[in-house]
């Protein structure tokens, strides 16, 4: 298997090449966090050619948002959430983030992945990366002032703080309120967080 | 040592026997949720009398905050929280929930709590009792109105996720915020939830 070459000549590797990056990208995330964590060292911890992982992730940010397996490209939501009027920004974003949860799937892993984040430190210092980088950094920038960073964490704090609250505790009334209520009642903390 | 009598003549039990109460509650509590413990029932669970369960526990609030062992007496949070003007409910919530987690010891007892309620489904589900019938109900009794449990569960949400991205995930430049700077900002949010 692992001597198959594809119409191009080029050899793809085994048929969990694309899994032995991943696993080499994990532990080198996990060791060396996401600035020390190179394309070219994932793909000699993999032994594989640097080629390679370029022809399976398209970048260090791709690479590392499949090596974590999050439930959600956190691209696609930073994208969603700047995409519209500056002073709806807050239904946006809690909507589409309770739109992931909700979704049956969805529900599933990012319990896994909370949960994770909240027992393993090393999860944790990665996801305080890449929420850093993915999330925090293209949201703050277009928030603007030199205090955008701690709004935009302090609406990740409700965000986070409601998802345990609901699906982990399960305390009620949150537990079992309709979407739309707490959209109604979130979105203008948002959006007071944001741009008050 | 387990024949020593007291002054009065009554078996205290073994040097541990308020240990043993404790397990057997912790036991109970886990098993049969907060409704279905009793403390005759944790006594049988002890092999104490039930006067010895007493003896050393007031009520079951005062068992169950013993046995879950938690950093702080709710009902204690709960009076401070509302001891005071109605129009800085916000201030004093946050104020006193930080304080909690800002001494050193609090804050390494905390953490390990909220990572218990988090990795385990039913230290989850005690907290859901304990929380509810310690904290939500009479502080939702003050606020008044048919949706004051939401209100007082959305606040909780919002504590919970700050406590989490500050001291857990560690998120920045939230980790970091002077505490006064968290009051500033999140005192309003709180007030929002409960009295708008």
């Amino acid at each position: 298997m692992s001597n198959r070459t594809d119409a191009r000549g080029r050899r793809p590797g085994g048929p969990d090449t694309r899994g032995d990056i991943l696993r080499a990208a994990r532990e080198s995330f996990a060791s060396n966090g996401f600035s020390g964590t190179s394309m070219r060292g994932v793909a000699r911890g993999a032994g594989v050619d640097a080629a390679l992982v370029h022809h399976y992730f398209d970048s260090k940010d791709a690479l590392f948002v499949e090596a974590m397996a999050l439930p959600v490209d956190p691209r696609q939501v930073a994208a969603t959430v700047l995409d519209g009027p500056r002073e709806e920004i807050g239904v946006r974003i809690v909507t589409v983030f309770l739109g992931v949860w909700e979704s049956p799937d969805g529900q599933q892993r990012m319990k896994a992945f909370l949960r994770s984040v909240v027992s393993s430190d090393q999860v944790a210092q990665l996801m305080r990366d890449g929420i850093s980088r993915l999330i925090l950094a293209p949201v703050s920038e277009v928030i603007g002032g030199n205090d955008a960073r701690l709004r935009v964490s302090l609406v990740a704090s409700q965000l986070i703080g409601m998802a345990l609250t609901r699906y982990l505790l399960e305390l009620e009334p949150l537990a079992s309120a309709p979407v739309q209520t707490l959209i109604d009642r979130i979105a203008p903390v948002l959006q007071q967080y944001l741009t008050d």
